[in-house]
């Protein structure tokens, strides 16, 4: 785009002696940004123009000549033909002043009764609809891919971990599921925010209503709007569907994160529990050997990122006076980099998921000999042994392992009665960890028929995120 | 509290060969920040306990000693004589050492099939839904705060600034309204995050699930939660309840931060539209003729810190690999601080506006001769003259006006003719500020019977959040 | 830039046995961002160059077909001639393709004994440290604006705000100075934040060290570096650079927002003490009258994407594992951003502060009739009375003006002796706004003589920030 | 403290009709916060009396009354037995009120020419300045902890990692100091906010000077401070010292992190390198097996909250428009608790890294045979094969070696040369690693020489941090 200034101006020019600085002008114009809206724009106006033309502002001929010119315009934009001016200060003047070109005199009328304020605020929650259902469509299609991931890995254990020590083993297929219902709550909260989205501010005019008689009711079903806003003043300065948004793909990038995570974790050398297909791996310029989890580092990267683009825009509309201000501009950069962000970041997971290949040997010989420590204490319990007194016992009997370098599962029951006399001839019996696992066997537990009912309710779930 | 360390730890102490270090173990200690879960923590114990004895853990007898139990200590911490001991290391082992001292044996089982991590998340959950439920009493007052300000100030014009410039005259009732709204959805998805939030972690364990067959279901009915989580590994390391409601007051503070700029502007010497009442003002050390808006500085000033306590909980929880990593005890100290900080603020914002005095004459006189400028091309456009053009030769008008120094509202017939012949004998009709908000006759618009008709739907809002 | 992924990779091919997902390249390749480093790139090959030439890694032939091959690259991305090719994963890959393209096999040695890790952020550190000296001749340029405006407007009086009530009347010249000093403590940290960032890394290889005996002092002195990093480690993880770049950009953000918020009330007509020029204002698409200080809004509004610029890199720096993980590559973006906005905004204030009106006469008109109250407390000290006393007496009389709507300015010496005694024929003395300005005669204060000495020290101060 | 509103206001009682409501005033009272800064608002205060006094205000004798009262307050306070009354609105109030009863009437008169806009931030820099002091000793004791471990694990090889890959050998030592580094220029940025913080504000009244001619200049020497302010309305607007020391603390914080990371990961069973000791490890209540790195988990999630702390002041700052605006009350907490917060963990995480125990022969064994890939490429690059061929060459190795399952350090030269002839006999020297750690003999790099020198280096910074 051209940051000369123009000698003219469209929009404000009556009240102003000179023209603007060339500096001036290429801060002020948002256009490098707000391009992205066009289609947005274009169907915004051509609603604003059945509107006005309803409530009489246009003939029936001025405004098919509009709407035909708007096509016209809309076909420039998609096949990249749009060829901006230098005057043009965002993509709204841009598509008036062509509109000017290709109608004449009637396309002056177009913004009776609007202003920029509610006009701009129409188009940037049309985008954002659309980029919501896109999300949407992605997030479900890595639910997909863990809900996959789950049926394929029933039969794989891995350590289950808490500070990053091995906890308790558990079904990997558990721990894709354990990914899953984040999402599913991203998902929930998606289609409530885009119940607050879905509302019309046009017909609110620069903050106090419009003069111009329009049926805001009638746009709103033009647009596929829901409901209009209820006070224009909110309707122009509202952003709280901007930070919504951003806070949605914050959370949604912990969650990531977190998945990522693990991921790095598991495809690590030392955990070995995973391996990435080349396809989505990265090798490294020096270092011949290497093959790194670039897709998982990026998505933890950019979930800082994305808590950073939250940030920004809250302090951003903190303490704002006016029903519109000028730094209300600073909010569609961040949206549209999320969004940007997301959609390249989604896809990459779920197929790296899906492709990756599953060690279950490897994760099956990880599992500490003392994993089942706490199993071994809820044996003492089912012996009359309060739990408190069977935890203390089992903590001396994994120090007394550790000391001796002998593992746990190589104890004899002898060994076990060394320590306390309630353990019997059957004490081997709680350390097998398919056993261990059927015991978790509630709700949300880890039992293979529990994940397998979960597995059920996930399925469920992935059309059903309400 | 006491930070020296214990020589001796009733909960892990079986592993250990040494106790902890002093400063260590003050750095671990939670209790000084999770005392306050203290009542929550022994509603959830006490399900716990009826819970695990229908599974066959305990004996009636147990069950109903420790419920007995139990009473007094939640007896004890409302009567502010519970005893803290130097090995209560945080608000959950000081229960359990409590009612093992009031109870005996039967004590060191109520830990059976439960674990500290899907116990404090647990009552963690039940306070928040508590404290919901308090704010959203509090917001709704200051919604009724000002609806009862709008009911009152339908008679006063005001001007209506972009830009923090003039734009439009408005009601003052319309104004108060539009921060109505942002309330209006506030308490939306309060309610919504309040579902989320009302989900029973409580049978997971330490992430597995638990070897102890207990009713999740009827657990959740007793605490009056609405459902169960469906995975343990997500249900103890979740924290999307304390970042939504993070966010929620975020979101929130940006709200009240926009009405006390609106109210520092308009209580300042120069705007001079409203006065607080002495009993919500504060005054000056030094400076005798100070009559300071404190109230609603402290609102603005605390919008930042609930971002920042929204920031430091976002990225904490990014990046977490295990089920439960002990960064979450950062979970708590931000959440408590926000709802301090909003449960101080909001009586004080709606008693503050209930209170204050409004200066009609003078918001009437502040109106700039010029702050009709649209309405009069809106004249023009009337006249047939393009909307474009109409706004061009106002631009004329205006400037002309401020170049002779004469107000447009003291301009002849003959000086608007002098700039276009379309002004007509009517143009002063054009002028009048409440003609001029009559005009603005659209559902959300600042018409007289559009504001009433937008009470109407406030009122009705108030009680109906969703 | 092309997103295709390429069949074969010059980097990384021997391991892989596939190419990689077209859409994984696409979130892998950052040549989007970080082609602007292209200069700075062929900078640091160079001396790269010359420094294994010296070790004998390449001979004198080698090493100058190399360096005018670079030379070629460099005229070409200045001409804007280079062409990108699909196989290009990020600006330095791209450039040792053309490099090879140009010189042949030689082209394949450039990369012995470096490591991307090293080389990026070389070329990162180079291009920072030219856009650190640009800011602070921009910065030092405001302040030259803000000190010429302190010696044009040493005669305007204006009301200074304490809780934006009117607390005391002072010097214009000393509110600008006010925005001067914040200034000078930005200048002061960038030139220390210079010394941390001119510190060469290259030499560290991967993460170890290098296996050519380069001489990294030498190469140091090539590139204008003035240390060398102390642990190869630390060289190739260690983003505390942009970190406290970007530190730096919030709290410079944070300053002109305050200084933007001070203008925008200024120019609004409720002040009206300032008046923007036109080349500096924006006017409105409906509103025929409106001149709006967008430059200036959008200074306070970018102040907020800033601080969350910086919120997002130290999130994503958290806790990161490796000496590079790739979360890095997120590192560049909000730099070259947060550089953008400044690099646009600071000559906009500048000269928009150079342009605008002062109007005298407005400001006198505002001070409040009792905004020397603290004045007349003084003078009531200096006839014997305690502070406190004094302030307490005071304020009475300040409430009995407000009550009889007698502005303090008009009592009569009697009027004033009703309230206490003390009170003499000179009290109104006490009451002169130029007297009580001259009274505050301490370093620092807003006499016109301090202010005058005042105004040197800044002089002093823009060409030594130190 | 006791909320309860008091009938009478010692500050600002004259101007006011009516007392403040109970819960205006308890949100205003800021003494729960800013009591911490008793003892330095004590020394504030009597240098002030000092100043005063020599300018004429007091007199020899209620000078030494007021000096004598002080005192005795700073003793009540090292006491404990300071008793705070319900008028106590903060502690400034709370000492002058105390200082009253002791002293009698001179006391009403030390408030003289002083405003609590410049005494609150005089006493606030005296705090800082002492935290400053206290942290830059801890920071100084975790580096000395870090070089202890450097010393003596200089006979230790771990893996280096890069993308939480294997990348390349390195000394135990090199990663201790690779934190050591860090730390360096925190220490270094600690001692560049120290100047900035050690200026004087007092005797800037409320925000245009004081009319009593204090000698400024003496009053710093009094209290210690390097400078004077040179602006009275920065002076008590200024907060870049309190913002500094946050983005200094979050800074350390992402440092610690990174580090605590490393140890988390360490002492993980996987990789299984260190071992806390007991007295820096934790247990779990439900797993009788688990020692938890706590402390170190504790480090990471803190980090996140620091990171918030900055923000939230950022945010409350952005955009303040006088010269002291009530928001600023929201200064101290965050900087209290970044204090408090890293003030608990210095000196655990140094007693933690002192007493942990290495295991060379786990990590010696954890290194991956291919882990010296690069080191191979340069053996062949030194028998004339360009890097980037080398580079695929190995990369080709390793490809086979997984494919056959024979690690690379058991390949026989045949099998080397079966992939090109210019391996040789001499091929496994290359796949030494000790002799591949000697080989990264530059500055900085890993060779024991170069890191026994780096050693010497942190040593002789520990002691000179500039």
């Amino acid at each position: 785009m051209s940051t000369d200034a123009p000698s003219s101006h469209i929009l404000w020019g009556g009240r102003f002696q000179s023209g603007p600085d060339p500096r001036f002008w290429a801060l002020n114009a948002s256009l490098p940004v707000d391009q992205r809206l066009a289609l947005h724009d274009v169907r915004g106006t051509a609603a604003w123009v059945r509107a006005i033309a309803a409530a009489g502002v246009l003939t029936p001929d001025e405004r098919d000549a509009l709407l035909a010119g708007l096509e016209r315009i809309a076909a420039e934009f998609r096949q990249g033909t749009f060829a901006f001016a230098a005057t043009d200060e965002d993509i709204h003047t841009a598509i008036e002043r062509r509109l000017k070109e290709l109608v004449g005199e009637p396309a002056l009328k177009v913004h009776t009764g609007r202003s920029r304020n509610d006009q701009v605020v129409t188009a940037f929650r049309l985008w954002l609809r659309d980029a919501v259902d896109d999300l949407d469509a992605q997030v479900r299609d890595l639910q997909a891919a863990l809900v996959q991931r789950a049926e394929a890995d029933l039969e794989v254990l891995v350590p289950g971990y808490t500070h990053l020590q091995q906890a308790q083993p558990m079904l990997l297929s558990h721990w894709w599921l354990a990914h899953f219902w984040p999402l599913h709550r991203d998902r929930q909260r998606l289609a409530q925010i885009r119940q607050r989205l879905n509302v019309l501010p046009l017909g609110s005019g620069a903050l106090a209503g419009t003069t111009v008689p329009v049926d805001r009711e009638a746009l709103a079903r033009d647009l596929g709007f829901e409901a209009i806003t209820p006070n224009s003043w909110d309707a122009v300065s509202d952003r709280d569907f901007a930070a919504e948004f951003l806070f949605w793909a914050a959370l949604l990038g912990v969650h990531l994160s977190r998945l990522a995570e693990g991921v790095i974790l598991f495809t690590s050398r030392e955990f070995g529990f995973l391996t990435l297909d080349d396809a989505f791996s990265s090798g490294s310029s020096l270092l011949p050997q290497k093959k790194n989890p670039d897709g998982f580092e990026l998505t933890r990267g950019k979930s800082g990122t994305l808590i950073g683009a939250l940030t920004g825009l809250l302090s951003t509309l903190k303490a704002l006076p006016s029903a519109y201000d000028k730094d209300l501009q600073e909010d569609k950069a961040p949206v549209f980099r999320a969004y940007d962000d997301l959609r390249a970041l989604l896809p990459v997971l779920a197929d790296s998921l899906r492709t990756l290949t599953v060690h279950p040997e490897r994760a099956a010989a990880a599992l500490a000999p003392d994993i089942l420590a706490t199993d071994l204490a809820d044996y003492l319990v089912a012996k009359g042994i309060p739990f408190r007194e069977a935890h203390h016992i089992v903590g001396q009997v994994v120090q007394r392992a550790a000391a001796q370098g002998v593992p746990l599962t190589q104890w004899s029951v002898d060994d076990f009665r060394a320590v306390h006399p309630a353990f019997d001839a059957d004490v081997h019996q709680a350390l097998d960890p398919w056993a261990a696992v059927a015991r978790r066997d509630v709700p949300g537990g880890t039992a293979p028929n529990r994940v397998r009912a979960q597995l059920e309710q996930a399925r469920a779930a992935l059309d059903n995120p309400l």
